[in-house]
């Protein structure tokens, strides 16, 4: 068993943090995973102290379930992928947050999942699941599209469906569109009898509560609903231009990922489609990936010295 | 001049309580003008405590515009009309409020808009300011259309336009859609380099924020420009069938309220025009009305006893 007094070995943390939840994962310097970890959110734009904590929460687990309880969180190279650190204050916030690791490597979410999906820091990556963004990172030039936030931005997220459709509905039940199914299947989700019931019950409420109803305007629009149907093929060919956007620079390969791609890639141009590669790894073994790159920079700096 | 002391005169004050201010009026028995104030946002959607110091302080600015220092507000009848109590939950809470007035009579702002701008219970109304709404009373029988708030309703408000010319304006910093002039007139008025900075100035705004934002999509619409024209005209059309739904029911009179209504009210149809009637009186003063209303109610029970 592997165990932290085994000093040939270095021990290295994936985290991948969104606006749901946060992943974890440990592994060794081979590559090997040994345990992994789910807590909550983990976007800092929702709060830090929220983010910090589901970042080390994740992190215990991951260690529990490796069956390495015994090892302390300063004993791991922390690799963590976080959205909302794209913006600048966001990322010095977490970058002078005291974490408990043994060397906290930072990088926003979209990096760490074109690392695990390609194993190369060339590719790019659309990602579909609370929030929507599309990434290159070529040569190492990067370039994003979206990520905007909610509910401002990322179009084609479930947020985004799920809004839409609360829109759709509550004019549905105004008289000012044709009421179709979704209205019924809305009401019966949320446990509202009217308009009214429905606006105090989602009054404040944020991206992941919206993202919760993204599936029943795809199963509604498989149903033949009209207005259901409208909002996916928006959604849709949103993220097939973003698809395309991202193509015009060649990358060596394009993946889809996020919560809403089981139902999204089906629907894209298949044009899009036939360029799409399957991710070979998750997000958070992205972060594992980026954690030793960055170790191993620091080490070619000591070693030139 | 009129003295608290005058026992033969009662004082009234009339408030209408919206998202983004608080108005007041100090009226006499006779409806003359004593006053009035204004203060910070009075919908008690956005907190209940905001909300109830609005209400104070846009009622003791009222009575020193009045030269009424003297008065205390426990000697006031209080008429409140307030958005968002529509809402059952915000009616009782803010019912329960314990009130500094001598009474208070709580309605909700389309009720108190409705008897200000008719002089009667009988008519409807269009909002449309931070929020939006259409709302009639007629014998008694009210019919609301909208008013679901931010974000998820208030279609052609002003928090509508604002988000509206926010999520384009991402879009084509994105490469989305061709950019527009209204592109570079909300980058300069947000003082904004780029699509990274207006999310980090952006995130968590709320509908105030964007309602600000309103009047450069259509000053962009007015300069031809596209993106701007085709949001204006998505918003006109829906406040154009909020109308017509409400004529449907034949009010006696139909007038547009709320901030919006200069820019709105020239572009609605023209059988839509045709059919508005200028306000007699604003919301804060529909508010007197009421509380003059309600409390010959009471006086009606206690004579009939």
């Amino acid at each position: 068993m592997f165990t932290s007094s085994d000093n040939n070995k270095e021990l290295f943390l994936g985290i991948d943090g969104g606006g749901s939840k946060c992943k974890a994962i440990v592994m060794n310097a081979n590559n090997e995973t040994l345990g992994t970890g789910i807590s909550g959110p983990g976007n800092p734009l929702h709060g830090f102290e929220q983010a910090t904590n589901s970042i080390t929460e994740s992190a215990n687990l991951a260690l529990k379930n490796a069956g390495l309880e015994h090892v302390k969180l300063n004993e791991l190279y922390a690799g963590v992928g976080l959205a909302g650190v794209n913006l600048p204050e966001l990322f010095k916030q977490m970058q002078d947050w005291k974490h408990p690791f043994k060397q906290m490597f930072l990088a926003h979410d979209l990096l760490v999942a074109c690392l695990g999906a390609h194993h190369s820091s060339n590719g790019a990556v659309i990602i579909s699941g609370t929030g929507s963004c599309g990434f290159s990172c070529i040569d190492g030039q990067e370039v994003m599209i979206g990520g905007h936030g909610f509910p401002q931005g990322d179009k084609g997220s479930g947020a985004w469906f799920g809004l839409q459709a609360t829109k759709q509905v509550l004019l549905s039940l105004d008289g000012m569109i044709e009421p179709t199914l979704m209205s019924n299947v809305l009401l019966k989700k949320l446990a509202c009898a009217d308009a009214t019931s429905i606006v105090e019950k989602i009054a404040g409420e944020k991206a992941t509560f919206y993202a919760q109803l993204a599936n029943l305007v795809f199963d509604a629009a498989e149903q033949g609903d009209k207005v259901a149907l409208a909002i996916v093929e928006e959604g849709v060919e949103y993220i097939n231009n973003v698809a395309r956007s991202l193509l015009m620079s060649k990358p060596s390969r394009l993946s889809m990922l996020g919560g809403l791609t089981p139902r999204l890639q089906p629907k894209l141009d298949e044009l899009v489609q036939v360029q799409l590669s399957e991710p070979l790894s998750a997000p958070e073994v992205g972060s594992v990936f980026f954690a030793r790159q960055e170790l191993a920079k620091q080490q070619d700096l000591v070693d030139s010295k």
